[in-house]
């Protein structure tokens, strides 16, 4: 097994991303590939026990910024960490692509040189996230902002085999994000991609409301890539207002602040909890390829957690079970 | 100043509303009207002090439930209290409403027996929400979801009088709700809305993220209707689901339990904080008259801040600057 991290995403790389392979290195014992600026690679490396022999160095001499804009930087970028890490991928010489830089251009370099499995006609990201009653997918959260209703469809295919065999869910209930329950509800897309998931084969539990998303009442969530964005940066947002809020409360009262050194350790136990990172990022569903993208603000566990999820799309073959899928539509 | 209150609306109605009444009585004094089921009014109301030099009945037969079709419900019954209330703010016998009912059935009610105001094409629900910067709005969230971008300038534009006149800022600056900050990132949809935004009088600050919405980057915060809906049901379970995962993480720990009780109060006013009740409910903007939604779970004190807004919005007569503002167009 084989990994290629791009060392050149996350907001303090090279250094998490190393620190990332250094762990998975020690836990899972892959063979990885780091891509990027090849000296600040090396001193990150040095602080660490010597792996030369499970982890390797490509360098590229560009990178990629996080706002730069998706098709032109990666057009432009021949020999960025993204665009060179997944030729390594192209030529079939790695399992699994790791990077925490910019979404955008991770996506467009992926269907650009792996190009979609056949009969996808979009990619779509995939996130598993925290609910009450376990872990669920949220998909689309970006990949593409004004999907058919084909497209919501092939995601929930897709999603299905991740739901089943990553994350061990027999028969995973899908739902379709919606205003209302009924049936009568919602835009014209919605409609129409209402029908066509009655119609699949899919265990389809019909329209779910917001509110339902983190109650975990489907294990897979439907939606496009607009509205899926909007919900990922929102969460992350109330997360962080919610504990910012909760110490300005408890800074204004002496016994709360008692009570809340004392239950410290549960605020950090929550905190990892809802930090989707801890389930190993989110995942570019429908190219020719095994492609995990980190958040930004990763840390080095998450990096360490994004490399065990690559491998398991590789070892549970979840590409091929999707073409599968897809063929028998 | 009369305010009509839809007393059947509410998951608890009519006790949530009359309690909601003899408060705002209490404490503003204005004249209240409660339509509904006229012997469960009366039976709520002996409970309380007589206030029925200020509290009169208007008997409804009918009460529209929460799940009904909005446009059939309210065709259908006639003599329902959010019907009947309606046609009192119509005879202008009352300067506002208020309703903890079926949203759709307010917004289809208030639009064919209000009527919008001259110049509006669509109405829009705006909804104050606690930020880390203070409180914002955002609009619309729900009641249109399939809009053109000339509806979103006219939510900036009723936003812009709501913010400045009832929140008192006196320069509000406008986001648009997008996938990223970039003028060339998003639908057309969102790019056909960013020009005309750009063009128009408002302080319009350009794109913004959905980590944008809690941090309170912007006054106003403009998405359609589908967008902010979800926003709305996504941050109202995120809250519970947070509070209920650290719970669990809590009685899982002694120490923390000890800590959890000595900073409740911290909890409680958090809550309370991140409550949109608690700012006066949702105002439908753009019909002929003045209408709050509140929640369905409302409490009294939500009900009671309710009627408050409504009369803010008579006495600042935010209708009429809103129709100046539109023809100035």
């Amino acid at each position: 097994m084989k990994i290629v991290i791009d060392a050149m995403g996350s907001d303090r790389a090279p250094a998490v991303e190393v620190e990332g392979a250094i762990q998975a290195v020690e836990e899972y014992g892959h063979d990885l590939l780091l891509v990027g600026d090849e000296p600040a690679i090396k001193a990150e490396l040095a602080k660490y026990k010597d792996y030369s022999n499970k982890i390797s160095i490509l360098h590229a001499p560009e990178r990629i910024e996080m706002h730069e804009p998706a098709a032109l930087s990666v057009r432009r970028k021949r020999h960025s960490s993204i665009v060179l890490g997944l030729e390594v991928l192209k030529r079939e010489e790695a399992d699994g692509f790791v990077s925490a830089g910019n979404t955008g251009a991770v996506v467009c370099a992926a269907t650009l040189s792996l190009r979609l499995l056949p009969g996808i006609e979009r990619p779509g990201i995939a996130v598993g996230y925290p609910t009450l009653k376990g872990v669920s997918v949220l998909i689309d959260i970006g990949a593409n902002i004004d999907p058919k209703p084909i497209h919501l469809l092939q995601y929930g295919i897709m999603a299905d085999a991740y739901a089943k065999y990553i994350l061990h869910k027999p028969n995973p209930t899908v739902g379709l994000l919606n205003v209302g329950e009924e049936e009568s509800k919602g835009t014209d897309f919605i409609k129409e991609t209402h029908a066509l998931l009655s119609e699949s084969k899919l265990n389809f539990i019909g329209n779910i409301e917001g509110r339902a998303i983190y109650h975990g009442s489907a294990d897979i969530v439907l939606c496009d890539g607009f509205v899926g964005n909007v919900i990922l940066k929102v969460s992350e947002s109330i997360v962080d207002t919610l504990v910012k809020a909760l110490k300005q409360e408890i800074q204004a009262n002496f016994i709360a602040t008692i009570g809340a050194a004392l239950s410290s350790s549960a605020f950090n136990k929550l905190k990892k909890k809802m930090d989707y990172s801890e389930y190993g990022g989110a995942q570019l569903l429908g190219v020719d390829g095994r492609c995990i993208i980190s958040h930004g603000s990763s840390t080095p566990k998450a990096i360490k957690n994004a490399i065990r999820v690559a491998a398991e799309f590789k070892t549970q073959d979840i590409n091929k079970r999707i073409v599968e899928e897809i063929e028998s539509y």
